[in-house]
């Protein structure tokens, strides 16, 4: 499949993210990074820098929803953990532990300034970071549900274990090592099977 | 207690890492921030930002784990989760959902630049960071064995803890409210309970 211009320069964006964070993605970087034209980020991102960021943050947010919702319908809450902690554990061995996920970049990195114009940019990538944790929380506690466990305790759960993958993404990053994600994985699935178990009676 | 100058700029330097990042922890805002002379960063910190910003790590990698160790000591695993959680829920509410945890801030994002001398700073700073959740992992490590559990289930439960808290305290920001931070510790009560009381017998 053949990426366009456009496309290449998202998926650079949310590359960059990863790694370096919201400063370092800048509208320079992500043209060398990708090799595209100069004159693309205008023609393709009137919005600038802001604009890159939320099209990056979409992409992010499907890649990860997308196959996880998938996956949790066909085969369950347990088998939708591991793919996420799969996902997650992909991102870190191919970067050497040096990217992780560019939606926790950007909800602990606000843009630069405080001029009028960077609050309000910043307000709408915030809004856009939480409606991508609230929609993987949202597949997670559907599948928690589809388990047969209660609706508040579905949505406790998944926050826990979206919360405690994310923070441990971060943790590997530090460690240079996998060996927390594969920890916590193990901690994580058994609690799920618990609740799980306890709901079936 | 009157604070000097120095850890005025190191205090400052640790507020502005919580609530803005890395980059935006410059010098001169550090200045800024704290009110502090302009001459004061290259006598008190002669290695420049890299120092700063180890200095920061250091006094919070301290802020969390003076209490923390002192509390599980006195009153066990479970109090102790409690006051790594408030601890976290007293950051973002005094800050209105702002700042998170320092440490996670330079987890993610490495210092600009790709110079050598950019490339050794991020290694020590990133050595810091994992020293810093090591150290935090460690005392409720501890304080797990000391309620009975096995070694390495200990250690498990305690990155769980750990990663959950600081991937929650960054989903609370984006969704300006603690409401993750509940939830997610509610889960975290029950397990730390369930993996005593197993151990208990």
């Amino acid at each position: 499949m053949t990426q366009t211009t456009r496309e290449k320069m998202i998926a650079g964006a949310l590359d960059l993210l990863s790694r370096h964070g919201v400063y370092a993605t800048s509208l320079r970087e992500v043209v060398q990074h990708t090799g595209t034209p100069r004159g693309s980020i205008a023609h393709h991102f009137p919005g600038g820098k802001r604009q890159l960021l939320q099209e990056a943050l979409q992409l992010a947010s499907d890649q990860v929803a997308a196959p996880l919702a998938a996956l949790t319908a066909e085969r369950g809450a347990v088998a939708g953990l591991r793919a996420f902690v799969d996902w997650w554990r992909r991102v870190l061995v191919a970067s050497d532990f040096r990217a992780g996920c560019p939606v926790l970049a950007v909800a602990v990195e606000p843009l630069a300034g405080d001029a009028a114009e960077a609050v309000a940019d910043n307000e709408a990538l915030r809004a856009q970071v939480h409606a991508a944790f609230a929609r993987w929380q949202a597949i997670l506690t559907e599948a928690l549900r589809a388990e047969g466990l209660a609706p508040a305790r579905a949505a406790r759960l998944a926050a826990l274990v979206l919360a405690a993958v994310e923070g441990t993404v971060a943790m590997c990053r530090a460690a240079r090592s996998a060996q927390p994600l594969d920890e916590v994985h193990q901690e994580l699935e058994a609690a799920l099977a618990a609740a799980i178990a306890a709901a079936r009676g």
